[in-house]
């Protein structure tokens, strides 16, 4: 029987009995019935199975559980019933890692662009790549795109819309869009500039899909999506569409599940390898040090999950946002890698010299910091 | 200006102080930029404005913050980012209310049907109704509708599907859902049954509509729903289809968001107000005792939430599964009052006279605690 395996840290709660405690989790997710009452037909074709369980302290295991891949068929909503569904309820179990192996390509195919195409696109074949949002919400579509005109004459690779910048009167898409890439087009004609725009299309499930396929008409170079709110699959079937444009997915609505170190999914396994076999070709997490509370640690993590070759699918861009100096850039890459998006926000707005001049200055660092 | 006001549970860290915390609340849900570099025009209009705050202990305070309506227009996505779109990845952070008058009907809408529509077309005036679960994962369509004849004859108001029936090839969807709804008017005109049977139709948002359509087509009685699965706004859009259907909503892949005390959201936040903003007809929360972990006083604020007159909408039917034994039904109903519908599932497979006897017994005690 074929079947994809996914690691759990389980922490046991006061009187709990760590075998009981995962026959819970084998039974919970699939049959939901007591064993008594299966057929052994059903028994052996639909529980989930104990793989393994390694006590790593006196409360918390490291536990490896097989699930038959024909409890979820070809369909990315029951994989997420299978992964969270009931015990998304329960305390003490925490996700860190699945077979995306034998998840592919049935289930998951990954980005359709990843890093080494992006940096192929953009030859930019070494060095990190720097980004930025255009804020804030309120702002006209003139308003923005005169901030992205500025962003592109300092050379930032990458101006997406910030997560917050959806359809509303301030700057409705359709005019964003037309008037942030216009900006863009004019950077390149005045200045040489190689800046690329994203909007955020985050929205109703097929509203994205509409607002995607606007992206590609108008020449956008991608696009920004929540997908916490857009819906997990939403990202997936957009990677699947005949569209090119890379995806930034962005953590609005995620912490829920990656905060709370006893339960959930560990960072890693969200932003990082979830996320990837979700088809984000850049995936955006709080960076330490900003106004979020990953560890260093932790970040690492998400690198390496975004960009190992565990994973069947191709790369993630990590782009870690939020506690990035203008004047540290070297530290983030001696620490990431070259294969990083920096991200950076406010630094560049509160610069004494302006916008353009900032943005200059940040992608020098970058440009230096990547040899 | 028109403004919707969100109250939350706020406990400060080690060095945190309160109005800072909430000052940078107002800005992380809408400007995302430090005031310094904000027009007062977008200050004005855009940023969060603090209501109140009362301290509640030591650490923990009740802030109430009052949010621009133009910052969301009429869409629920944008809606849930302001909700817990950046605030979702810092700690001490709780969502308990919302103000749902000025919520509606632009944003939401709630419930097509309601509580009062479903016992008028059911003929169930007063009493408490019964629901349970065709299971398990494995069985074909004739082995689901066979068990959904055994509940019929035993005179369960409501069969509903597994939530872990999707359209995998053991019971695919069209055949699950004419077998199920055949065994329904097969006892209907041999017993002389009225229970009604509600298809899962948890899938991509796109494909969930083509579900419930085909619900409505093949005279199922409502459908059940996943929304943290087939997306929050999923639900909202199935509830304003021309399709009469009854919903109901299935906490799967919810629990990151309700089950951490200091953060996330309330359960009657999430299971009795937003649900019910979004449109479900029923609520299922996992009950007091059993596998899962919320308190009697929790169970009771969602059902309150739920029914009560405090939001514009109609009523959702709570729904309380797990732990539900068939001699206690008189308990729960003492406890929750009539306006509640009891799921009732191992209980029934494990009866020693079988299915269609152990819901005879339960209907029994369904219909006398409704007095």
């Amino acid at each position: 029987m074929n079947t994809f395996d996914i690691t759990y840290r389980v922490t046991v709660q006061d009187d709990e009995q760590i075998d009981e405690k995962i026959e819970g989790m084998c039974i919970e997710q699939t049959a939901e019935l007591p064993r008594g009452v299966l057929s052994s037909e059903v028994e052996e074709k639909v529980v989930g199975k104990p793989v393994s369980s390694d006590q790593l302290d006196e409360t918390t295991y490291e536990v490896v559980i097989a699930w038959p891949l024909a409890n979820i068929g070809d369909d990315i909503s029951q994989f997420l019933n299978i992964l969270y569904g009931n015990i998304s309820l329960q305390p003490g179990i925490r996700i860190t890692s699945a077979d995306w192996e034998a998840l592919s390509p049935e289930v998951f195919e990954g980005p359709a662009v990843g890093i080494r195409e992006l940096r192929r696109r953009y030859d930019i074949l070494k060095r990190p790549l720097s980004a930025t949002a255009l804020k804030p919400l309120g702002s006209s579509p003139k308003e923005l795109a005169d901030r992205g005109y500025s962003f592109a004459k300092g050379g930032i690779d990458i101006i997406k819309d910030d997560h917050g910048l959806a359809n509303q009167e301030f700057a409705p898409y359709e005019e964003r869009l037309e008037a942030c890439v216009l900006s863009m087009k004019r950077a390149r004609d005045e200045a040489g500039s190689e800046s690329r725009y994203y909007p955020n299309i985050t929205a109703f499930a097929s509203d994205t899909v509409d607002r995607y396929r606007r992206a590609a008409e108008q020449s956008a170079d991608g696009v920004l999506l929540c997908p916490h709110i857009a819906g997990l699959e939403t990202m997936h079937r957009l990677a699947r569409l005949d569209i090119d444009l890379p995806i930034i997915a962005h953590p609005a609505f995620s912490g829920g599940l990656t905060t709370n170190e006893d339960q959930g999914l560990s960072p890693d396994f969200l932003y990082g390898q979830l996320w990837r076999a979700l088809g984000a070709d850049f995936v955006i997490y709080p960076n330490k040090g900003g106004r979020f509370s990953f560890s260093a640690d932790e970040c690492r993590q998400i690198n390496q999950a975004a960009t190992g070759n565990h994973s069947p699918f191709k790369q993630s861009f990590p782009m870690p946002g939020g506690g990035i100096k203008l004047d540290a850039v070297d530290k983030w890459v001696n620490d990431y890698g070259t294969d990083i998006t920096l991200l950076i926000g406010g630094s560049l707005y509160e610069h004494p010299d302006g916008i353009e001049a900032a943005s200059k200055e940040f992608q020098n660092q970058v440009v230096q910091a990547g040899g």
